[in-house]
C-alpha cells in the first residue's frame, strides 16, 4: 500500500465539484461527485430512529447495490421535515439524474446542516445545475471543502495498492465536528475507488472496517440523524475481482482502513472546540468487544476530557469511565499510563496508584497529542478509540449554533 | 403531608455534627451523623465496578439491616486505593463505633472528593474525635455543609406524615454536583426517619423511589465509584408498623418521596456550572420504561444542553437524542413543547415541526428553570427526568479539579 495525496477525485473515473450555492451565507455548501461509469455501492447510515429525508432515500440507493453520482448539501440537514423532506432529497436525485443521464434511483444525496427546516429547493436545484459543468478530475478538494460545516479543516486521504499488476487506488472525503460519536454520529464520509469488488464483498468490508475506525470515535456522545458512509466501486482499474479469503482482499482491505481510520482521525482532531487529539488503547481485555467499550467509554466521558483540557493527570476518571462502560473486567488487574512526545508515565499498577512526578505528567499531558493504555491483563482482546478534549469553544460554538 | 424546614436531625432521636478536619483548606470536611437507637437500615449504591473502600464496607452494613451511625468526610474519595482503603474505611468506622458504644459492623463510612489518594487517618481518627462531642439536635446543617465537595450551596429537605396519630417525620440532606447521572453518579444522599418500619419494606421503598428520582437526574453522563443513599429508620416515632399495601405505607411513601425527590432537583439545580434547570416530561409513551430512556437521554445530551446555555429552542436536538435513545417511539407521531414562566411555544406536531416565534422563544428560555414536554402519542407510559445546561463553568471546574 502507497499513501498518496488525493481525495475522492483520485481513483480513475470520479469527478467533482464543490460550490456555494447560497444555502450557508459565504462558504462552499454544496458538493456533486459523479462516477462516469455505473459503480458497485455499498452503505453505512445512522442507528437514529430519527433519520433525516436523505437517508432513507440513500438507504435504498445503498440496497439496489449501483450508484452513479453523490449530491452533498451542507447549511441544511433537511432531517424532521416530514413528507416534504422526502420529495425533496427525491427531487434533488432526480434533478442530478437528468443532467448526469441516469435514473434518479443510482443518485445518493447527502444533507448536514439545522434540522427542522425545510429545504431551500431553487436553491439546491439551481446548484445542481452550476455544478454538473464544472465536474473535474481535480474537483475533490472543492467537493471536501463544500460538504464541511463547523469542520475547521477539510478531510481527505487517499492510498494506491497493486491487485494482480494493476493499480487500484482508493480515496476519501469526510466531515465531522459535532455530534461525532460511536455508531456514527453526524458525519458524512464517501469513499471511491476503481477497483473490481462486488457489492457483498463491498458492503461486508465497509461494515467491518466502520466498526473499527468511524465508529471509534466521539467527540461528545450524540448521535445524529444524518451520519452516512457511502462507497462506490467503479471497476476501471480493470483488475481482477476482489475476492474474500484471497491476498488481494488483505492488501486492498489494508488500503481501505488506511483511508477510513485517517478520515475518522481528522474528524476527531477536528471535533468542536478541540484542542487536544486523545488515543485510548485498551489491550489484554477478557475479549475484542470488552476492549472496545472500555475504549470508548474513556473516550466519550465529559470528566475524562475536561481533565485533558486542564492537562490534569486524573487517571481516576479514566478507570471510574471504564468500571461504568458496562464491560466485563477486573479494575484491580488494571495497568494505566499516559503518554505523548515528551514521555510516558505509569499511573496505576494492578488497579492501585503509584506515585509519579505531576510536573513530568504535566508536562506530557500539555502535548496536543496523547496516549492513554490501559491494560487489563485478562485476556487478549484490544481496541484503540479516538476522542478529544471537552473545551469552552465547544460550549460556545454549541450554544448558539442555529443563529 | 407536611413539609418542613429541617434535614437529617428534623425527625427524633437523630444528632449531627459538621466540622473542618483539614481534608479540604478550609471548608467543613467531616461530618458524623447518629441515632440514638439502633436504626433499621437500607441503602442503594453506584452500580460502577470500580466501587470505592467505603462503598463496599457500606454494602455490608446495609445487608445487616441495623446501622447507628455515618461517618462522612468530604476531600478525599478513598477509591482506587486497593487495600490499604477498605482498612482505612474499617478503621474510621471502628474509631466512630468505640466512642458511640456500638459495633464497628454498625457504622457506615462515606467518602467523597478526590481519587487515588491514600486517605490521611490521623486527620481522619482527630476529626471523628473533634466530632462526637459536637454531636446535637440542631447538627443537621453543618453535617449538610460538611459533606458538600463543589456544591454552592448545602442540600436538606424534610418533611412530616401522621401516621395512625402518631407524628413520623423524615429528613435528608445530600451532596452532588459533578458525575451526576441515572444510576447514581457522585452522589451522596442520607436519609432518617423516625418511623417503625421493617428493613425489607424500607430497602424496597428506597429502590423504587431512587427510580424515579436520584437516577433521573444528570450532570454530566458520568457515574461515579461511590455513589450512595442511605437510610436510617429508629422507630422512635412509635407508630404502629408501617407495612406494604396499606394507607399508612402511601402516606409515608409520599413524604419520603417528597425527601428524595427535592435532594434529587437540588442536586441538579446545583450541577457543576449549571445556569439553567430543565424539567424533561415524557407523557404516553408506549412503556413506562420508554418514557424514563427518552427523558433521560435527552437530559444527558451535551448537544441539548449546549442548546440550553445558548437559550436556543433546537428541538431537533431533542428528537434526536429521542431518537439514538434505545427507546422504542415512533418519532411521526410525536408533539414537542417549551415552556417557561414566561409561557409555552409547541415546536412539533406529529413530528413534523410548526412555525413559532423566535422572540417569543428566546423570551421562554432565557428563563432559569424551563420544562420540555414530549407527547410520544403511543400509550400511558410517563416519566421526568431533570438536568442542567452545559457551561464555560462545567469545563472550567473539572479542568484542573485536581489542583
Amino acid at each position: 500500500m502507497e499513501i498518496i495525496k488525493g481525495g475522492v477525485t483520485s481513483p480513475a473515473g470520479f469527478k467533482a465539484a464543490g460550490i456555494h450555492a447560497g444555502l450557508k451565507k459565504a462558504k462552499k455548501d454544496m458538493a456533486f461527485l459523479l462516477s462516469s461509469a455505473d459503480a458497485v455501492t455499498a452503505g453505512v447510515f445512522t442507528t437514529n430512529k430519527v433519520k433525516a429525508a436523505p437517508v432513507i432515500w440513500d438507504q435504498g440507493v445503498a440496497l439496489s447495490g449501483i450508484a452513479r453520482a453523490v449530491v452533498i448539501n451542507s447549511g441544511n440537514a433537511n432531517a424532521c421535515t416530514g413528507r416534504q423532506g422526502l420529495l425533496d432529497a427525491e427531487e434533488t436525485a432526480a434533478a442530478a439524474a437528468a443532467l448526469a443521464g441516469t435514473e434518479k434511483g443510482k443518485v445518493y444525496v447527502c444533507s448536514t446542516g439545522v434540522i427542522g427546516v425545510p429545504m431551500d429547493m431553487d436553491k439546491i436545484k439551481a446548484g445542481v445545475s452550476a455544478l454538473y459543468p464544472l465536474l473535474s478530475e481535480d474537483g475533490g478538494e472543492d467537493a471536501a471543502a463544500a460538504i464541511c460545516t463547523t469542520d475547521t479543516f477539510s478531510k481527505e486521504a487517499a492510498a494506491e495498492v497493486m491487485i494482480g499488476g494493476k493499480k487500484v487506488t482508493i480515496g476519501g472525503m469526510a466531515k465531522g465536528s459535532g455530534m461525532i460519536h460511536p455508531n456514527m454520529a453526524t458525519m458524512l464520509a464517501f469513499v471511491t475507488t476503481d477497483a473490481v469488488i462486488s457489492h457483498g464483498t463491498l458492503q461486508k468490508m465497509l461494515g467491518t472496517t466502520v466498526e473499527d475506525t468511524f465508529n471509534m470515535i466521539s467527540v461528545d456522545g450524540d448521535t445524529s440523524t444524518n451520519d452516512t458512509c457511502l462507497v462506490l466501486a467503479n471497476g476501471m482499474a480493470g483488475n481482477e475481482e476482489i475476492v474474500f479469503g484471497t491476498e488481494a482482499y488483505d492488501e486492498f482491505e489494508k488500503a481501505f482502513r488506511y483511508v477510513l481510520g485517517t478520515l475518522a482521525k481528522l474528524i476527531t482532531r477536528d471535533g468542536e472546540g478541540a484542542g487536544r487529539f486523545i488515543e485510548m488503547n485498551v489491550v489484554n481485555a477478557l475479549t475484542e468487544k470488552d476492549a472496545r467499550i472500555l475504549a470508548r467509554a474513556v473516550i466519550s466521558s465529559s470528566l475524562v476530557k475536561a481533565a485533558f483540557f486542564g492537562s490534569d493527570a486524573n487517571w481516576g476518571r479514566i478507570l471510574c469511565a471504564m468500571g461504568y462502560s458496562g464491560a466485563d473486567f477486573d479494575p484491580s488487574l488494571v495497568d494505566l499510563s499516559f503518554s505523548s512526545a515528551k514521555g510516558t508515565i505509569e499511573t496505576v499498577k494492578a488497579g492501585e496508584p503509584l506515585p509519579f512526578s505531576e510536573e513530568k505528567a504535566k508536562e506530557i499531558l500539555l502535548e496536543k497529542e496523547i496516549t492513554v493504555t490501559a491494560d487489563c491483563h485478562q485476556g487478549s482482546g484490544r481496541a484503540t478509540a479516538w476522542g478529544c478534549d471537552l473545551t469552552y469553544d465547544y460550549v460556545r460554538i454549541n450554544g448558539d449554533y442555529r443563529s
